[in-house]
């Protein structure tokens, strides 16, 4: 297998990236018609945190951080790292120094399935991390990989270029090709909601608004006083 | 198997309801004779949160939120919505517009051993929730369950209208016919706890107030000097 | 086997241990050669505190907290009491009544393979724990165990005496004869740190600061672009 | 909490609880509508073997057997006895010479969540366990519990009394009082099972026997060809 | 999202996809260059079984297995039929009745990332499947999902016509585009293998066939005596 | 770190680490005084298999075999070699390749709390293994680890000389010094288990073998008719 660093990708519209943070994770992952979540294993290392931008990709051994060494000489402003181990490998794969390098770079956030360390420097510095892992355990730097090229993060593909969208609920990944599509049904989205928030806070409920009764009594739900549960119904 | 909405279960006194919240979730167990914790795997979105009510229960096929709709309208004022899936189910089976409406009802909280989306949104309305998994993937409604029948969350059985007391060290359930003798108990607990804090304060230790040296000696277990355990123990 | 509580260990230097703190576990950890991290399974119950101390090391039987009673007693102002269950065992072994009496010892803080309860007042007293697991369930005081022998704590060996380094990252044990030299590593290494973020927050990046392109040229990582890696691989 | 050993429980009808070792714990899991099952956690420790009994009950401390000793004492020919201690507990609680006490006692199996030990001696003496956990962790007997009282199987309440069906799928609790609901809906399935299955051998599928297209076609689920498919999604 | 069941997928070459099958998972998945394993929670329910045959894919609901009736329709002799439900699932998707109606297609075996049951029929019948868990709970059909689209089965992307080895090692996908090139790499890793299994019979060790002496002496890897080990090394 | 293979280690008598493989893991566990066990997490690749040996132990990178192939060279007749990746290390370690050279000098079995591949090989062969994981997933040759270093398995310290017991249990591990004490301990305590086994198989039951009904008494276990215990208890 070559291993190869990959430099000139093409990214998402900047514009869009830069949009798709004020949705999150979640609305995102609807508008896709509930794709590309990489699925509750990827956590945030701090609270209240929503960004988006463009994935430049790292696949690196496990407990090994050398090409994520890579991977930031070839990340632009507006971009978010996105590192998958071979394996599980619950690593520091970066602490507070490469953020320092990240974050100078403009990069907007670090996603991995495997660890960082430092995290009470990284929640300091204010450069945002999801991470399956926290662990101070240290890295080496003696394998290949590769930098840029298609990944799987949980259960996600993530292709360079892709828009990463990360919040408290975790990281959705947009290919970029669908961008256009995801930031527009993500607009209908919100604006729906908004719109049924309104009306839940007046007092009505999905039951209503959703029209899910005759769902119910299509399944053959029943509507059973407690003592008509009772008679039915054995222990258990 | 029929599925079923069960319209008037009995609730435990709403005054004890309300009361066992000040004494939280581990007092609570200790009180019961160490009965009704949920199990560790049950966890908080949000840190420093106290709440009892009673229990509205939902069986819910994993990643379908179809019975919790129908368990909202079911739930009144000081009640906990608590939901099981089948199985493990890392879905975010609600989220802020759910949340909405069962805030309008007075409901206190979300209990479940699936999952819950919008985790930020929840934290900045102020609907507390504790759960398996935070999870931006979406549910359908699809399938029948049930809604105010008995089930299972983690380790300790949930009939409807049962007391569920939840703070950060997790859920405990408070069967409903033992819901005064919980009280009760759990009054008298924190009253002993808190005479004990004082002499602990003072620097009085466990050993004697407890008077666990006795039981050390009826075990068997030796006070040695670091040169005496040398002398019998081998290395390990 | 014979129990015992070893009364007499010889601590770390006080000095020393205090000191560590300061460069917290990810740093300690690789001050000793990458070694002494317990692993990222023993996680903070609080965020933003960072310790150190020396170890009472405890041996409990899983759901028995007995024996941690008989540590607080051999515990001194400057201590870290460290407790390992024979196996994992996801209880509250100490809740603030515990706590309460360790504080007033001057011990610094509490780290488990195990659980514990009452997490929302430790956090309150300011009294830090690293644990397995926060869990209301009760333990029990019937079974014997040993104070102050060697345990194994994650991945790591703890002997009384040597010193824990803990913080947001997790928990670092550096072995008492090793201490000097950790200090004397970490404060090297601290230096080398902060010469090398001026560097990068002037724009510098590890590729050349690390001289790291010959070791991927050696690797055989070659630079392509997107046409060329098309050309010469086929999907994934 | 007091503990108990109650002496004279009510066992299911022991005809019934025989005939169910027939069907398996998939069949009459699916007999009892979908109920029961203990879940995928508690797993045979040999293969090819399929049992039922009925439940004599164990309540344990972790790691420590002292109630499965009284248990035995309890246990009648056809029982099977099912432990669960109050956590996770991954020891061995018997081991050969309490298998063969139970196994002279005409005990047909041992269930529990937490583990066994001198798995092949018992594989040897053809004594069947179901378990979470083989470990060769050592118990004590120091810590009181409960015999023939209702405990939490994994996600399956069982009862003293009730049956247990076991085999490579796992285990199924059948309520005693639906003991006899529960081999008539089994015969009737195996029937119809036993019909479908020579109707699948000559060539049928069940997207006809079950009348599935419709289902399909009503969920807007779209045949379509390859071209088709690419015309109209984007890559994922 | 529109669901879809793609009709006329383009299949790996026959000949190719039956020939992988003497290699095994572990040799293929090094001949694509250390690639397409789908990682060890796949595990065979038989032993000493090894299959190879083209992916015919299932997105599945959690719990549900209604695509899985869909993709029995679509598979023909010489497929495997590999399901992935949107998350974890330990359900029984299918069982014997299942299982007989891809036999009798000719389906060489079923791979999962959800569970299957009735796993002493399967194996009593000789059809191999590869799950992430046995489970008895049984499924609904209520829940649209997708056939022969590219789905994530574990690490690795299965695209509809791929190939797929599975044997007791677990499961690794072919690129349907690199199959060729996986035989040919096969193939000559085996006659080398073969040419040093005999070398290593006859006393010749890796560290001298593979030249590994100069690597350890690059790495600094040092050759000591014990008691020059104790001289430079303390404890741990 | 400096990294080493230390090339002359004391091994422990070659006679009782022979003689140990009678009693099997759980009992040399006991006899040890209930220590030394490594735990259920590392298990047998194959069923019914017993072995003892002396340790030659790696500290490897994960997923890096280049430790063990250092290994097998210092390795002789009567060994076990045990392997501890950094982390958790779900990769194939070794396959029959590696496995034919441990044969040939005559190594007895490998442990390990990584990976192993080729397992349906490795049973042909007669080869055993205890391990993490089984998998395809290839290593590399790249970085450095230790050889006859004292590592952390599971929940047991290995000292390189130390013997290794092994079975369908796991793997109990004894420090070399307490050899001839633990060969002895094994002896008695088999032999009166013999003796129990004995009288168990005669009718008698341990409740009296063992005098257990004082500790019962002691502990404040009461026996009950069902109809006492339901007036004195709650449901729950």
């Amino acid at each position: 297998m070559t291993h190869v660093v990959v430099t000139d990708i093409v990214r998402a519209d900047l514009e869009i990236a830069r949009a798709l943070a004020e949705f999150g994770s979640a609305t995102v992952h609807e508008a896709l018609g509930r794709a590309g979540y990489a699925g509750p294993r990827i956590r945030p290392i701090q609270q209240g945190v929503r960004i988006s931008g463009t994935a430049v990709t790292v696949q690196a051994a496990p407990g090994d951080n050398l090409m994520v060494h890579a991977a930031i000489e070839q990340a632009h402003d507006g971009d978010v790292i996105v590192v998958v181990p071979t394996t599980e490998s619950p690593f520091g794969f970066i602490g507070d120094l490469m953020a320092t390098q990240m974050q100078r770079r403009g990069v907007r956030g670090y996603v991995t399935s495997g660890g960082v360390r430092d995290s009470q420097e990284l929640r300091a510095m204010g450069f945002p991390a999801w991470t399956a892992e926290v662990s101070a355990q240290g890295t080496v730097k003696d394998t290949a990989g590769s930098v840029n090229v298609p990944i799987v993060l949980g259960g996600a593909v993530v292709e360079p270029g892709d828009i990463v969208v990360a919040d408290d609920d975790g990281v959705t990944i947009v290919p970029r090709e669908r961008a256009a599509e995801a930031l527009e049904a993500s607009q209908a989205r919100a604006a729906k909601e908004a719109a049924n928030r309104v009306r839940f806070e007046a007092g009505e409920i999905s039951m209503d608004l959703n029209n899910l009764r005759p769902v119910l009594a299509d399944l053959g739900v029943q509507y059973v006083t407690q003592a008509e549960f009772e008679e039915t119904h054995d222990r258990r």
